[in-house]
């Protein structure tokens, strides 16, 4: 058994290295990885080096969407064993701040997060990681989806921000992975009217396949105008803004109804952004936020396992791992065509 | 146009009179009624007179699960319109009380529901009905689904109470009527793993078609057993109790997961049960229960007409207007074969 | 008995006119006025003529702050009798849309609300008013305090909005009246250190004496660095902002900690402001706002009557009915001295 | 420096040995005692050698009610330095599996929790514990109001669990010391109308001084027509069961309003009890469960501090380490005169 790892050596160079196999600690596993997802937050590291005020310093190993198979037990595991496959949650939390004690561990300043500067990803063939974040895939959820379950799980917890529940009728701005991602959580979690915005036609196409009950292109339509026709001038229950770009952050006020909830997503490029806020106080609306997840592997898991979310619809291009450099210089290449991109590894 | 109505006029005897048509006041519909369903409550007056503290005093019209259709609209009225199809929510509230104004207008204690002594029900032809507890069908929701809205309202209640939410695992005690909406329910609302427990086979059929994940016959399995089993001895997430029956209330602490919820639906012949409160103690578990429902309807018509939810594969039985005597002698008689029983109007 | 009021002729005019006593219709009760507070709206209004999109036309009485005495009862009347002394919830709201039916009655699209056009306000002898609008005040609270219940159901929902508990740090921004009853709010709520900043010394001294833990004048130092000091750089758990400055609401992302909650209270002039939303997306932090507030008058008697809160500590300037005109001139020309002007009538 | 420790050699006896230093783990901190307080669970060990599954096995250190100062630090502590006084939260808990997780750590199945065997209890000079299980007191919080930190966080987790909020009503059965407690948090959290309940007349002056709007001696008065007639027939929002007695958990069913919640927090002796289900039910009143606490140590000693909560007033007797033996004894023979014992270290 070797090990090999993909190393982020420049800007838009990676470079495969042989490393040690990893050794598994009290209460870790050793997986065997079987499918690595692409995120934006992979491709903006590799492309400028850093992400806000996480800079990548020396060589670096990209990717924390992963599933694999344990190949090893490691001192005081308890639940699984050799050969269950497992998704892998990529936060590993102290357990003992106050964040992490009233169930709020994503805001836990001593997490160390999968490609993360100064923490390595998992662009590698074996790793060990801790049991307790380990979720072990039933039979009929593969390998694949459950390297899925990351990106899902900030869907899921937009939805669950937004407090979305039976009936709701939504409007997500942005159709990139994390709009589609959301879009079938938001089903997931009883929303009946969904209703999609992007102006790139592909991920409309996208949306409407997953399960969008209208898509709007907002190079084609006022999205304002449509959703006030839509709802009698009212505005919908909740508004999830995706996109991450100023305009539509700053249209949310205008298509929340009364009462309703506006959940930010997406990170805009500006910090600082004009908003109407005299709206939302008329309407005494909620603004809520999404800082990756907490505690959602299980459920995702289970509703990949039960048929409610086909998290597989997202998956547009596949790569090899031997091919990790051009599976990034694709997406690079080509931004608005992928969703998202997953590596078979080894 | 005339105006016909069944009357109970004694213990299992209905008659039909030609009555009065009826004036919608300031803020009021005129409805045609097309489907009326038959409730267990109904069934119990008809036999037994009473229910609890509500006696039936005089002649009495049954009847509180119903849609129609809007032939007359009185002054005031703004969103509906002539020939509008609408499902009536059954109980019309002060609107001014402690309880409805803090949302909890199914607790409030001057309304005025269908068939609740004083207050006559809707087997009858036209009934005049407030605008705002008249809500407006979706052309692809049937007025038969319409009239199902209301004991499915009953499951979304069950499942709300409960937090149900995504992933959560469920066991439903009983695949009566009641059992068989909160199934519904739960899927709705993201359940992925729901038992259902029951013992006579037919209901459990019922219970495995409508999507439960597994069904018990109660008679052939220790349901403590299974559940344990099933669970690692950990139990459920949420049990919901419909059965009604001293029997399965007791064993809700056994079934139910630390921290986990009971939710009691089903009106038991007995007041005082033997409970292990021990039980619920060591676990933290929450009890929480059922009295109708409130703020649901819209949620169901819109879960009806997205396909999230099938009302319809409840019922198992339908009779016109004219055999109103015949069908409620027939569910008399069947208990254990109708699950719901409907009677076509006009 | 007469019946007198005064009606806002023309901007910073008001004339003393005998009106008609009113009558009361069903489920109404006559109340003899007896405090009527002057509240910043009433002011803008005088002055102005309009605040957004509500405008005066015509002749218009002033005042929604209020208590009194019952004189007599309308039919249907069930709690009040003759004599009992009541504070007034100035919104009457429609009981049965769904905002009202789902306990946001304070969201109802019909809401009649006293001294807001085209409804006439409170500054009169004798009104009519719903019953169930009519809540009784025990032996120990005064009227004035009844008078004062309407500023303080503010502060209430502010407090209630931001979900604060018990050991929560707060920040109140601004420490006119809407400031001062939040900080009362808070402390009733159990919030356990409570810093308020101000740029006018009286009212921090005010602050102070009711009960600040730490009063800042945003003049002479800079409240980011205070804050971030005293809280080790992590910000507090809630940021209330009432003073309605563009430059106080941009403040709150800075002051906030992760996962805590923004509070709007205050209505800046402006309708757009730049805000860090960058700052809010990293800490995962809330943005609640207040409008108006529901389901508070009792408990604010409650407190009031039980010790909790010192509603009178607000007041700071007193005028008679007869001297309506000079009250106002004297709160337009002195706002900085006035935290709250009552008017004691008849 | 020696390090002594009371071991339960037999049931009713003490014995002090001297024992090792402890030695300060990595996050850890050793802090010698200063007050440990005398809880019923502490009695029941030594009177009984079990409590439920919990069984003493050979000699056992007794006492987790404790606080302290820190006299050294391990490597990695962060925040707390030599000479901090501390309060020590007894349960250390995995920080992992999913009730950790999801923050109720209470409900931990792996918690070690001090005098819960197998683990030895606090009465020892010297104890090296978790840094961050170890709460700074302020200088203006005494050691022994830290030491009742652990008792006044179970009233503090009973009121949570109750919802308890400004304005609340409240019945609280028993005036023992988790009674007297609630009875304070109850106050802290906002309620406004609480009444104390007992059969021992001098738990029932505490519960008066303690700040209780009323109370009940059940021997002389019916409690149910007691709260019936104060609340014209509708009961309280909340009723809180501390006794664990078999009658007071039958009459809360009859105590609560419609909407109300129920908490239980005193272990009754039977685990079965004749429950009024059908009240419940009609009430639609929530049952809710208090297992020890969570989260709640910080907003208890910000309380105390602030001087919203007193908690020193429930301390009726005070003994010396060396008169432990004698301190338990008295406390065994005067069960209805001692509220609180504490034992004074060192």
């Amino acid at each position: 058994m070797k090990n090999r790892a993909f190393y982020m050596t420049e800007l838009k160079k990676l470079e495969m290295n042989e490393i040690d196999m990893p050794v598994a600690k009290e209460g870790e596993v050793v997986v065997k990885l079987e499918y690595v997802g692409i995120c934006g937050s992979d491709v903006h590291y590799l492309e400028y080096g850093r992400i806000g005020d996480f800079v990548v310093d020396g060589d670096f190993i990209l990717g924390h969407e992963c599933a694999g198979e344990v190949v090893e037990l490691g001192p005081g595991v308890k639940h699984l064993k050799v050969g269950d496959r497992v998704a892998l949650e990529p936060g590993v939390t102290c357990g003992q701040c106050e964040f992490c004690k009233s169930g709020k561990y994503n805001l836990c300043p001593d997490v160390q997060f999968l490609a993360t500067p100064p923490y390595h990803g998992c662009l590698m063939d074996y790793m060990a990681f801790p049991e307790n974040m380990a979720f072990k895939l039933p039979d009929n959820v593969s390998s694949e989806e459950g390297a899925l379950v990351e990106p899902l799980a900030v869907g899921l917890h937009a939805a669950a921000q937004g407090g979305i529940k039976l009936g709701d009728r939504v409007v997500i701005l942005g159709a990139g992975c994390i709009g589609l991602v959301t879009l079938l959580a938001c089903k997931a979690y009883g929303a009946t009217d969904i209703v999609v915005v992007d102006i790139i036609e592909k991920r409309l196409e996208a949306a409407k396949k997953l399960g969008a009950s209208l898509v709007i292109n907002a190079k084609q339509e006022n999205v304002l105008d449509v959703i006030a026709a839509l709802t009698d001038g009212q505005g919908v229950d909740k508004v999830i803004e995706t996109a991450g770009s100023e305009h539509t952050v700053k249209q949310t006020p205008y298509l929340v109804k009364r009462g309703g909830t506006i959940v930010l997503v997406g990170l805009a490029a500006k910090d600082i952004i004009d908003f109407d806020f005299m709206q939302i106080m008329f309407k005494e609306a909620d603004i809520k936020s999404v800082f990756r997840y907490r505690n959602l592997y299980p459920a995702a898991i289970g509703a990949i396992a039960g048929g409610k979310i086909d998290v597989k619809g997202i998956v547009t291009h596949e790569f090899n791992f031997e091919d990790t450099q051009k599976a990034f210089d694709f997406v690079i290449n080509n931004k608005e065509d992928v969703v998202k991109a997953v590596i078979k590894m080894g």
